[in-house]
């Protein structure tokens, strides 16, 4: 099985600002530390919505993760494209955004995907990936 | 490792009513079915607002998993409980809420909770299990 | 034909307070005084939002005449179970809500019941079990 | 007793379009069919929010029961009208408007009407007659 | 000077409903009690909207006053056509429509007109054309 | 082939009022000007909501092309029949309504036309004319 | 009969800055033109809420025309002012403020004044003046 | 003078859990400190929306005060309650509601109390209990 | 203990307008009548937001009561004043503002303040320095 | 005469995915089945906001055709882009957005384009070429 | 060059109050130590809406700086008299308003404003003249 | 001292289109103009909303002066990444965006700023710039 981790803009900060916060651990260390057996995770981040588009597009695998980062809550053109291809995506984020500031509230990208996991951190990641090993795509 | 499930309105009814919807196995049935290691699960199910909050205030337990139903969306009180309790909590759902009418994309409960899964069927309690096996509560 | 009569919070007082807006005659009193031929009217009542979801999920019967009171427009619940249940429910009130404070104008219940009767005071039960009566459930 | 029944615009094509949903039967002989002993029921009908009000401010009748179609959600001037004459008035829909788009879910009508009775398809008609028959108007 | 006076919906009722409200002089005898020397009053009324707005189209003279009642609030049509007509209109309405239904607050067509007169009773259309009288159209 | 265009409120004034705006040119003789072999064009204009509606009921044509004009905005009941009517509707404006006041951005009409086309001028009816020719209706 | 006439903020500038939209009589010139015979005409100005308030409050007259510039949309408090006093208040304005910014549409004051005139620049004090004197306050 | 208090949702936490926030002392404990000559102080507390309802209604008291926790912004329910029955009703909060988030600003109870009294802490029911004994019921 | 106590716009009226509202006592009257030891009570009343401003910043007591008038719900300026000086302010009303028009529901005050008192009449002032004698400022 | 058409995110996906929905022609084929004499037709697709406006930017043509897919009812910087070049944009949907999910029913972009062509699927691209060539750009 | 900075209500608290959030220099001191050759600089400060106005009114200088605090957010009569006067006028904060309460973020007088500066704490005041000197009024 | 000027979308037409409006100076020979001893600027511009996240990401400098553009308004990712980095970004417009179209009003931005400046046209820029140099960033 094949899954396709997206990170959406400013989470290629992850481990190298605001340490105090995020952690003082990057995204890549944090995926290399995870063993899933029979399992092949690609990954890939941009701070450009078309290009988090290009890639879900372009995209073979089984399934796909995807943390939209500040474009969740904007983003049509995004929901279009998970609507649009055939592959299941599940929606993840490190915060629980029902917690923070009013327009992190609303998720377009939500209604479109199989689920969404949020507030556990880069745990977040590993429950989803943990469901598609589980259950399949 | 003691994990208490609350279940709120209408939930009493999986496995009974629309079961091509919801499926044919109840919720006590599917309990039955896991299987978790040095995990003791308890499991409460009320069609009644306070009864929940009862529960939980009352509940001596390392972790929470709530799918509150319809009071999701409106209920301020549960909110308080959780907030109130020292005890972690999961919030649940087994359909994909940010998919249904706009009345049920809002969540006065999310914001208290560690984090939220929804959208993943019954499965939805099970990774959230999963989660308080793995990194404690 | 059985049809269960469902009366939401505060209806109990009908024909014991404010008598001069509400008339004098209490709800049992009215039913006594009906004459439905080949009918039986059963009659719950209950303050508690809960109680009312408990009391449809269990009811044996062919139909439902429900006035949710002050829970009509706050409880998604209520209406996820009228939803559930597949006995037909019809939606009464005593006044005009329409006519009352805007909080009232909405009805959450409305949707997934077969029609609501509104506005004819007592008259409004009796119109719904005549329908009943009349048309099958 | 004279009852005047009022249908606003497009309601001249029941049973002429549309069949599978709103039935193959025209309302004049659904009216024609009604038999109600000792009430007088006159039928008026345009699609012309004018001659709506035209109609109801000379009609020399003992009460109204009025489909404003369209007009229900968007005419003062309808109400303005109800509450200027002194002929008590019901409000009745076919369909369950609380159920479908949200501009249809705010009646502008029913604050100044006797009640409304809607989603019971043409019975809401009978349903107001009934209760005109039985209580007087 | 030409002036033509346009009363909207139900007005035609001035002096024959409610009278306890509107008092016991209809319109016309309102008007014919009315002097003003070198004026020509027309008087039109209508409970059709696009008949005011034809009335309007075809009306000869220098200025018109309007009291477009209940489509005061809802009828872009009637703000169209006060726009694309190079006479120059006034607004009048006898309650003080400021203090009652929120719906009344609002007046589409106010922004087109000169100017807006409203709360005196019938002596905010003597108001009116005073002004034509005294200022010119 | 046969087809209606169907002009709401004002429209009659093409060419005769605010030259400066809408040009010198009346509607009818615009009309005359317009060569589509094979092509039938009815034309009715009306300042009266529901006479749309029976213009609509009653055409026998193979497609409509309509300008609701104010109506646009406010219009449930002309909705309604578009909706009722089993011929294929196409909206126009001549103005671009997106760009003018913000109560004439939403259009109560264009969700069960076909399609809308807006801002061409006059030759918004030709585009909807020739795509009629083209594809058929 | 004593009329006192209470000008807001802003309202001294008359005749002294923007003639060109203004023109360039001030107030005072305007007042002393007016003819009225058996009226004598009190007059005073303020850009302080509260001193509007005060003025209001202490005044010994028979009727008050109000021209509240920019606090006619925000004061609550001159609100309160003229329900609290028993004088007859008549709301002014020199423009149309409905065609206005859309935070100038709305006047808390309107409710409480017997009624609004607004739009015919200067003439609209004259009007209002003129009302007493023929009606009476 | 007898006087009931009627806590509600997850009052009876108070001295129990976050101490730091609620302080160390009970609501009970409380009570028992307070002296108030010649009134009887009965106490109820639930975390149940109806049994607040039920016990208002079989109250046999001068007056109530009641502290409605979560149910305070969201229950028609317990409104309808307070409307109906004969008994006064001071509403008392523990926290400065209005400084809180956005969705405890609102009381639906509020407009139906004599009065509020909100921020104080405990000493909230301390005020209200003396405005009975000072001013009777 | 020193208290001043801030009357705003038109609570000079107490006593002299209204009567049959407000009472036939004045507030100067009111506080005379009171006797609290040990307590010198200060009085200022202004229909000016600025000059309570400024009574505020200038006071040198132990606390202060509010009653902002109509300036409750518009004044940012009194607000920031209140969160600037270091001196407990507790907020007072006569009336149910709860139970009044919907722009009295929000007090922009209330915030900032310790607590408020509304709904009990002149009482609330009263109950207001019972606390700050009770307890201390 | 030379034309730019411009498709936004996920509009490549054209004949490759969902062809149920969109069709199995893909919008290059599209283009090259179309036969415009004398116009020179320029196509660009990107998924990235900015390179779309980098191509209108930098466009040497007559006229642009835009469907900016998802940015169309979120970018204000496309909107800036056509507003600030001179060439005149027709903007085209292949659906009727007016029929679909509400946050599509706001066009950012309509309002500075001549005007807007939707819902006649690819139709809607041919109707704007044939507007650029029958009238010129 | 001459220069009017007017403060609003609570600016002469600087330095007196609250020092540790807005330092412990008055705004009379921040002035003294500024240094701007061949400019003159006036300063006012009030409590009072109206007297900001009026000394803007009256102000005889090249350009006014104003810092309107709490009035900022709603003071329509301060806006009027910006846009009667012909001085050019420079809204400064202190604070980043953007950053604060909601109620905070939108400035009715920036509309009217040449531009505006806010977040840098007194410097905003010192680029607001820097500005003036620099490019002249 | 190093600065880093970000200008978003369509501002790299400064100077190009538009030349009566925006001038005729590019932003390039705008920056050469400029002499600021001691200050080393760097200038980046993007259409691509991605970009302006990497360029502020990458930064190596003291201090970013960003003019986001049609983003401003609508991206929570620049928003998140001006959080995220350590480096203090001022925020300045060209235009008076408080002038403008509503959707203008609201910066996404400015709360994570130090501070706004806007509508002093290209020397927005300049007094920016200007702060750097003189308090250090």
């Amino acid at each position: 099985m094949k899954i396709l981790i997206i990170n959406g803009p400013n989470l290629n900060l992850l481990g190298k600002r605001n340490k105090e916060i995020y952690g003082s651990i990057s995204f890549e260390d944090f995926l290399d530390e995870l063993k899933f057996e029979d399992m092949e995770i690609l990954y890939q981040q941009s701070n450009i919505e078309g290009e988090l588009i290009s890639e879900m597009q372009n995209a073979s695998v089984d399934g796909i993760i995807i943390n939209a980062g500040g474009y969740t809550h904007t983003s049509v053109a995004i929901r279009d494209c998970i609507e649009a291809i055939s592959i299941p995506v599940i929606e993840v984020h490190i915060s629980n955004i029902a917690g923070r500031e009013s327009f992190r509230h609303n998720s377009l990208i939500a209604p479109v995907c199989i689920g969404s996991i949020f507030g556990f951190g880069l745990r977040s990641y590993e429950m989803a990936i943990d469901y598609f090993k589980k259950y399949g795509a």
